[in-house]
């Protein structure tokens, strides 16, 4: 089951917003679709939005009239959603192609995808302890990169080398990508998976012995501040308390290299509605303020570990991450031999 | 609008599932009727069951065929939640009086919560800065206590004297008491309110520049670990994160004399599907396993004050909290002067 695919003249997705009820195949053939997937997380997880976009910009090739509309159109998927870093990379990306190369391109970042995607879980996975509870937090999986998936496709990892992980996962409010999706891969995956509401993250660290967390990234600051889903920074908080160790699982692309803090990540809020309605039903009464940012940023100094394609950067970060600034060159020489 | 009310020959009650989008009054003619109120939260928050449950004897005296029957119906009562101390502390006042004299006590200990709701407000709003942000957690208000609330009766205590506090409400999953409860009561008394996810509860703090906690208990411990609702020692963890004084405002009646610490503090664990559903729509995939406790236990090192009718305790809480066991003869002679 491939989330994101390219479908001869179309990017073709699952639409998460459907799961787990249903498993509804769809497609973006034009621009303003491509656009409206990106902005209902029809397709979400920022990974999984660099690959859709990268083959949105493909479809905006082959539907804009001109250079000044296909422009236009480029400029209107990178602008979809703000906090995603790896959005702006495939749009950079693929604006450096030539005329008609888009689609090649896309399929290339998408394959590279599932590269790094096997390198962090195999990375990853080293770092689980046997047997473990391990936390994770909204939906980092396969569903979430187009390819493996991170935090996720750590613990899927661990569960194939039969380090028998077991894994808690709040339920991600307010669009519960846990409940929806996390629970649903697992399920795929045959990974025990235990819910939980995301109130009950410090007790069950606490109550069903989780040993580590590891949670995904939608963008990483030069010096280790994560920008991920909202509710992450209660999972660093809580994990500190409580002694446990709490991972970062992103690929390169993520990180930000030119932020030099979390202070400056663009934090995006959302429609007052996804917490005061669920399902349809109103859960407040009409017109309540809310405070809906679906981000947080986590502050490095909880941060034990930020896993990539190239291994575990451990603090300080400033070095670490700045050493993979000049890596992938590296990686890619190394391809090329394989 | 009381929550809780004596209806000539059964409890009337607020039917809280029901809220915020129907205000439905209820009766509880029967004990059966009673201990189902109690067991699905139609009437909910640890001192409004403690005062519905005493009603709830009156109600078993005029129904019950004999004493024996009497006795057994006053035991489901009391096993009709585990965790709340009020509701044994109701039980046990109730079982010392005699037969006949159940609704006058039951009128009595109504009364007194009033009371005590009071100075728990007058003492509780000395501690909230002037126009600062308040976090709460779950509701507290008078539809949890059937008086005046605890932490929630302290915010509103504060907005009648001109501190112009902002209160910031998780939601609470899984049932979800701060959305539809405590948004509806402050409405109601006019304090400006902002709802928020659970999982905002950290990022939150940051960013609205949150100056302090206040939350209520199910049941606290000799040394001041408190029970509250799940969700409540991930408040007060990101407190201590955030150098956040956090607060818990309770009567002395939930105080357990008995317990030294919070580690026996048995924690009620509800049923699945709380977490798996919300509002009849399925959120993960059936099936799916659960863990839904319906409390966590805050430690006391985590806690600044706990406010109760007799005014706050300050750690060490061994010895503010012993002191407060010698107390209620003295508090019963004042009103008596009165």
């Amino acid at each position: 089951m491939e989330p994101v695919w390219w479908d001869g003249d179309a990017v073709g997705y699952i639409d998460q917003r459907r799961l787990p009820g249903s498993l509804v195949r769809a497609r973006a053939a034009t621009v303003d679709e491509v656009v409206e997937a990106i902005r209902t997380l029809a397709v979400r997880g920022a990974p999984a939005i660099g690959v859709f976009a990268a083959y949105g910009v493909a479809v905006a090739r082959r539907t804009a009239g001109g250079d000044d509309e296909f422009r236009a159109a480029v400029a209107r998927i990178g602008a979809a959603r703000p906090t995603a870093v790896n959005l702006r990379w495939a749009m950079d990306r693929l604006s450096g192609v030539e005329a008609g190369a888009e689609l090649a391109e896309a399929l290339a970042i998408h394959e590279e995808q599932r590269d790094v995607d096997r390198r962090i879980a195999e990375h990853g996975a080293t770092l689980l302890p046997e047997g473990a509870a391990v936390m994770t937090y909204c939906n980092t999986g396969p569903l979430a990169t187009g390819a493996g998936g991170t935090a996720l496709g750590v613990i899927i990892e661990a569960a194939r080398l039969g380090k028998k992980p077991r894994a808690i996962v709040p339920e991600t409010r307010p669009l519960l990508q846990g409940a929806r999706l996390t629970t649903f891969e697992l399920a795929g995956a045959g990974v025990p998976a235990t819910l939980i509401a995301d109130g009950a993250v410090a007790w069950t660290m606490r109550t069903l012995g989780v040993r580590c967390a590891i949670v995904g990234a939608d963008r990483i600051a030069r010096n280790g501040d994560t920008a991920n889903k909202i509710g992450t920074l209660a999972v660093a908080i809580a994990a500190a308390h409580h002694r446990i160790p709490f991972y970062v699982a992103a690929p390169r692309s993520t990180i930000d290299f030119s932020l030099s803090s979390g202070e400056r990540i663009p934090i995006e809020e959302r429609d007052p509605d996804e917490v005061r309605r669920f399902g349809g039903v109103a859960t407040a009464p009409d017109g309540t303020p809310v405070y809906n940012p679906a981000f947080d940023v986590t502050p490095s100094c909880l941060i034990a570990g930020i896993v990539t394609e190239f291994g575990v950067c451990r603090p300080p970060y400033d070095e670490s991450i700045g050493d993979l600034e000049t890596r992938p060159s590296k990686l890619l020489a190394e391809l090329a031999k394989r």
